[in-house]
């Protein structure tokens, strides 16, 4: 297929580069030039401008935030207006729900196709073709884009014909992250300070019912206090929980646990952490658990 | 070695039988005697009362409270009692770290050994002989025991000299554990109202970064709604976040998620839920978004 | 002064008549025309429409949100295009921090003077002429608008050259306000559920030191559970907590009990609550606190 | 009437004077014997023992906690054994609910009648027989105290016939002052961090719908940051959150704000503050949004 590829930050690079393997015709675009060199040295060729990137049968957007993703999206020369009669815009930014359904909106008075197709995984698994994708979107639509999706990720979740519920999944899978950092970050506040060694203690967990890369990476960031450099910068993770909040709000769901990361969030940006992983938000508890009220 | 049991409920039966079948000399009590029939037809003996069970070189207790083990601990013819120079009496229940702690203690004065070896693990994998042991106490006295913790578990992490560390990890565990479940609850509670099915959600996220039994197990009550029989009931759940609040008070730790959960368990008993599983805290978020307010 | 008052619903209604009786030249304005009658037969000039009533030495907003002050400030004919040189702005909404700034920026740039002024107080008060205000905006502005606030409250406090910070001091009270109701729902919910009489438990704790109007007016509804018809909406409730927190947010103040709060209301909203009075989140403890898992 | 008063601290102290100066016959005990002198001096009997205040027609206890009650009230020479037919024990102590509970049914069994009595006030109250008094028992043995109160309160609030009652609204009086304190510090840390003078913010707040004595007490302290010395201990306002935790535990009620009260108690105390006043518990939000994340 022809494919525009607009984001090339570190997870968008990786999944262009899986699409240019799987013998796709790529056309690249990212705000900040020199990150399309790599993928021009294998065969894509670099986009003048949005619009540029707008021409295949397929455009792909995956950048940092709602801000990014409207404004490539709308405006005289962005997606809404460049696209060709028939593509499809699939977005595998991690935004909100309200602008999922916007997107959705726009689209389709436009005539255009739109799925919605965020990626669970790290920049390693994106550069694997490992991600685990949900997708949103009116089925016929998400079955063309399966070859495509296929050659980025080992799975693939559809949620039915409403794009945004695969926003709104995306946004649960990163509350429930955030919340095994808390937990954690409580839990080894608690040992610590009684004296158990923090490694060994997470790894005994991760040999028993709490067996899961969740566990064994944020335990080992909170068990090293090794927030930096930041993998998944704080503010981000602050960013990803408000959207959860946001959307419960929408949905009319009451979760004080979203509540009770967002307050972590909100003090660990206050306190200085904008540079930290936001797996810092699991170095809280030992913080309230030491004296230093002067 | 010759060893007393006391406490034949589903996991001490198991256990129980595993020793048996590593050889081990065994002497078995329940306060409601049925219980021992299927253990004296593989060989062991039931004892005529506690003191009887206490004649061996250990004696192991796995009860299900603070006071059933207070109960058969102190007293003219409890355990303290009763023991004989040089044994060992291995206390295998979830109790209190204070509790933990005064066993030490009143076991040292009297001159008996003490370890503490909480398990983590249900009834099948006791049975299997495939629990997780955290076990406390004078690295030797440990020592003399391996044999036998091989015989009913898969791994022992051993958290040093203090015997009530290893109660710590234990209630530190079931916190954890009630911690996912609430955080699934809010999470399913959010996507099933937004029209996601629950089960393939969940067939989702344990594929990917919450591979793990804690999401598969609790995530498959929670999504089936299914907390009859219970498997280990609110109260006992709600008793063993009550001991992780009083051990972190005892500590000077704060956990607000903790304190989360400890409402959610004070507002299911008050709700009616003291047959159901602890899962069910899990449906609470989901009740908090259903029109109701007559 | 000549005053435009835009927004006649029932506080700036009374605050409208008060402005007439001190003997201000009045044109009004409401979006509704109804609303005016009153007014009108008592001297003031109806408006034609918001223009209209931007031609004088000064112009009150009092309107129910954001939305409501952006539509009449904002446009063509809004507010800001139609000031004459000279003219003050006095914003007595109760609107986000972020609105307010934003606000007193366009009107800077435009070259016109905006005051903020929320009020603290009811209808009655409102009627009364007895309103708390909150003025924020440059000193000799606020100075000019002192014999026109003097006719509609009884006090001002003047929080200095950031109109903003007026905004910001009422949403804290509305804070304040929304915990006090929710800690007396728990100590009604408690106190209740052991028999004791909830009327007289509230008699007697406003004769000790919670002796303050918040504590008689929303224990009372509480006690009652008289939450209709609401004297203030739990939307806007909801509304004011949200801003608070988005202020929170913004100066970097995590509050963990405006988020309690934020989760009180999206509960009651989403059970159904929306006509009811905001004193209604004071019901949900004893809700929890009955039999009903069914 | 023929009155035995123990324990003798800034409270128990002026409530005794006032009982003296109403007239009573009145015998004092301390277990630090010195503070019995300006009693004495003004007529009272110092007491060799507990037992030797027992002998009159009531008998007054106001001590620490509930380990100070159990002390004088168990035992061989404590209250229970020494008092005399158709006597009365009124119990002024700020105690849990459960052991007023339990000494309501002790002093039953063994004849005796018991009166459960806290009071709202602070030494100066006591000194100026201006407490408020909260009175829980049969009527008729409440009836026969009520003079006797009346030399030391302005006010009787008779819950019934069950004693814990009393004790019950005491310890919800308390959990709504930490409400006030929490709600306060959170709010003032916001305004403060905007730039608003926290004295001139609390004065306007407290001429408006918060004018009341919990406003101005607490709000002050906050404001100025002054802690030291300690009114009333952080320790003992834990304690009375803890106790009023306990019995809603009790009574089936979930309280999350009483919780969020609890985690704020630990982590004052865990970070140092025992010498401080409860109201330092207000200080905690202005800390977290201050950057100190080394």
């Amino acid at each position: 297929m022809k494919i525009g590829f607009i984001g090339l930050g570190r997870m968008g690079s990786g999944i262009a580069m899986n699409l240019l393997k799987a013998g796709h015709d790529l056309v690249v675009y990212n705000r900040t030039p020199g990150k399309t060199k790599a993928l021009v040295s294998q065969g894509a060729r670099a986009a003048t401008d949005v619009a540029d990137a707008c021409r295949g049968d397929v455009v792909i957007t995956m950048l940092a935030d709602d801000a990014a993703v409207e404004g490539v999206t709308f405006g005289d020369k962005g997606v809404l207006a460049s696209l060709r009669p028939g593509a499809i815009h699939i977005s595998m930014s991690t935004i909100s729900v309200a602008l999922s359904e916007r997107l959705a909106a726009t689209h389709a008075k436009a005539g255009w196709r739109y799925v919605a197709a965020p990626v669970f995984g790290r920049p390693e698994a994106a550069a694997a073709g490992k991600l685990f994708i949900v997708a949103g979107g009116e089925p016929d639509v998400v079955e063309v884009c399966t070859p495509l999706l296929g050659a980025i990720g080992q799975s693939v979740f559809r949620v039915g014909a409403e794009p945004q519920l695969a926003n709104l999944v995306k946004l649960s899978g990163n509350f429930l992250t955030a919340s095994v950092i808390e937990a954690l970050g409580e839990a080894m506040a608690l040992v610590g300070k009684a004296g158990i060694d923090r490694r060994e203690y997470l790894a005994f967990l991760t040999s028993t019912l709490f067996a899961a890369p969740v566990y064994k990476t944020y335990g080992g960031l909170i068990a090293e206090e090794h927030f930096e450099p930041a993998q998944f910068a704080a503010p981000l993770g602050f960013k990803d929980i408000r959207l959860a909040i946001a959307a419960a709000e929408g949905y009319g769901v009451p979760m004080p646990l979203a509540s009770l990361l967002h307050d972590r969030f909100v003090r660990l940006l206050a306190q200085g952490g904008n540079e930290l992983d936001w797996s810092a938000i699991g170095e809280l508890a030992a913080k309230d658990a030491v004296a230093n009220f002067a």
